[in-house]
């Protein structure tokens, strides 16, 4: 438990957190990219608010002591994590509990919104067109989700409560969970594959050219875990030769999408700037649950979703 | 029990029904709107597969005998209901049990589309603009269903498993069921009202100026029931005046939509062309359903799915 005021470091975005619960009892300072480095030393704790940013990544690495805790206003690690700061004894947490039931109900919105034509829908519609179509029953059909972390599991549980049977595929395998050696045999029989799987040395990249061709010609694939999961230019001739009906992607290598990007234009394909996880008032919530970690922290209680640095996630229950 | 081959007349929609089953059990003899009246007086039994039109009820009203039994290949029966097939002893059937859970799906396709703003996204992507914004939570959400038949009810079981809070609202309260006595009070605190009740006297334009006027403006309102439920013009207004916050019809006051209707235009507002319960094979199940039918009458047994053609739909459980 500290003895004096404590520093806590916030780098930094707009809108930045609501931490009026902190007043008086926390010094913060807030950083960007650029003077991270050079607050680091002088930080107990380091709150990423900017969850978009790699500079901690960049930053870690240098000289001086270094925030005894980090908390990451997010899902994903894998734009913090580096090599100094898994061996460190550094505590990092996640902001596990946030996000798992929106980014389950848009990957349903997602799958319903394909089962059901509705892009098609609205592009008629803009023409002025009436040209009926026969939908697709989604009760009865099958779901591969990779990634059995909260938010997969979350997933999970609003397909099945649609009547999807599902199936849930994990780094290893347990009740409930398939194993990678299991992920082929699944693809190949799934109407739809969800990527939500963290980042990792074992997960990137590992929906490519082989992956997408085993999939059923009338699977969808959506990814609403990291861009990098996903080789983008094999998913792109997947779509293009019909080796797969369709695909969303909420997630991309690069954020955001640049105009020039082709991927905006790929038939099929329904791409999305990152806002699965993210509905009215979730900024507030990121906020109130770093407060709460932070009192925990405070009085020297153990911390929850606290991230297995080596792994890159917060391990399973 | 018929002592000969029974004559079954089919007013005829393309494709023709699969009725292979019966071949050599019954006379089938095919009618469109133009020959339908002159050949009524021969026919056993109607089968109603053209569920758009409504030739029935101008032919019905004639001269000579007529089908002791018509089942139509739809939902809803306001199509064919005239005062003298109400007052006769024909047996009307409908098809229940195949549409319920297609549009239950659509239904919640449309909601959460809604609820994580699809529709922005998508003509969003086709700027080529990345433009994050918050999606609704749709868990804890209200939901006000208008319709306390099967589809109805099957919309309300959809929307609960998505954790949305929901009331129905029938003709006559029972339980879980609310009467008409409830609906405004439920309509102001309703995010989705959902309008899934049969057309009848009772039911034609119940959704107009004053019942817009009574949700709240961040409601949303969904039509998968008959386009005569709501006053278009009305609704069109709501919309602009911004009453409610959007808006999606699957049916019409007249249907198909021409390119003139200014509704494919009105901002907020999602159409789709009569397809929320039409998902792929509904064909066949409308077919095989029919033979079903047609098998237990042929038989003497009693039919399910009649009609109380005084009400105008096939009453409770």
């Amino acid at each position: 438990m500290p003895m004096t005021v404590p520093t806590l470091l916030v780098l930094d975005a707009d809108p930045p957190p609501r931490l009026g619960r902190l007043t008086g009892r926390v010094r913060i300072v807030r950083a960007d990219a650029d003077t991270l480095a050079e607050r680091l030393p002088d930080a107990d704790v380091l709150l990423v608010w900017d969850f978009a940013s790699t500079a901690v990544r960049a930053a870690w690495p240098g000289e001086g002591p270094r925030p005894r805790w980090v908390h990451t206003a997010s899902a994903g690690v894998d734009h913090l994590l580096c090599p100094e700061l898994v061996a460190s004894d550094t505590v990092v947490t996640n902001a596990r509990g946030i996000f798992e039931q929106p980014i389950a109900e848009y990957v349903a919105a997602l799958v319903l919104a394909m089962a059901k034509d509705l892009p098609r829908t609205l592009e008629l519609q803009g023409r002025r067109e009436w040209r009926h179509r026969e939908g697709q029953r989604l009760a009865g059909t099958r779901a591969c989700v990779v990634g059995s972390g909260p938010i997969g599991r979350a997933i999970v549980r609003t397909l099945k409560a649609l009547g999807v049977t599902t199936a849930l595929v994990g780094r290893v395998p347990r009740t409930g969970i398939h194993g990678p050696q299991d992920l082929d045999r699944l693809l190949a029989r799934a109407d739809w594959v969800i990527a939500a799987a963290p980042l990792t040395e074992q997960t990137r990249g590992m929906f490519d050219t082989r992956r997408f061709g085993v999939m059923q010609p009338s699977a969808r694939f959506v990814n609403v875990g990291r861009g990098q999961l996903v080789v983008q230019d094999a998913l792109a001739q997947a779509l293009a030769k019909r080796w797969i009906a369709g695909a969303a992607l909420d997630v991309f290598e690069d954020e955001p999408l640049t105009p020039e990007s082709p991927l905006w234009q790929v038939p099929g394909l329904i791409v999305s700037p990152h806002m699965s996880g993210d509905t009215v008032g979730w900024r507030d919530e990121l906020g109130a649950q770093f407060v709460e970690l932070y009192e925990r922290w405070a009085a020297g209680r153990g911390l929850p979703n606290v991230v297995d640095k080596k792994r890159g996630y917060v391990p399973g229950h």
